[in-house]
């Protein structure tokens, strides 16, 4: 199937699907944590703060199942699992990274222009 | 405000919020849909096939809101009425696209992966 069959401004297209579930807030997250190497479960959980044990596990699942984030566990004693990105999910990192740039150095002005625009609308 | 207070890994961060909503679906559609120029409700609207007039309502204003878009009403008979992407809104267009083109060229092996993986799990 050639690549032009996707388009995520056609409803139904699977396209759309992985754009939103990409999109998706814990999956950023999860990502740019990840893009340094290799973590365990806790790890993550512990670099994204306030994620529940079971939004956590759901996103590394999903990761898995799409292909994006290899499990690997290790035959030691206590069992030690880890969780890596492969080569596409790797792609993800400099676009995430950059979504996440433009989030933090433009918080201020949007900020900013939200209470304007409130303002505006009150009166 | 510095810009290195916001940072999306800390819970409770606006930034995170903002990231969530940057990475929403219509929100993504509807920037690539802007990026060429300014476009009337309805023209947004079916470029971005399936999206329903609430939801493209509710994501212009969002938009709008936060400084990302402008809304512009020409006093004509019948009234015009242009949405326009400012340039705080313009620096998404780069990396919200690179995530399309990553969702589309992955698309065949992520449907592949996915198939993969759910046959793995039924044994």
């Amino acid at each position: 199937m050639s690549e032009l069959a996707f388009d995520p401004y056609s409803r139904g297209c699977p396209s759309r699907r992985l754009l939103n579930q990409i999109g998706e807030l814990w999956t950023v997250l999860v990502v740019g944590a990840l893009a340094d190497g290799a973590l365990r479960f806790k790890e993550i959980g512990e670099r994204v703060d306030g994620v529940s044990y079971r939004m956590l596990t759901q996103t590394l699942r999903t990761l898995e199942r799409d292909g994006l984030v290899t499990r690997t566990q290790y035959a030691e004693i206590p069992p030690r699992v880890e969780y890596e990105l492969t080569e596409t999910g790797r792609e993800l990192i400099v676009p995430l990274r950059e979504l996440e740039i433009w989030a933090t150095s433009h918080m201020a002005d949007i900020l900013a222009a939200r209470k304007h625009f409130d303002e505006a609308a009150g009166q």
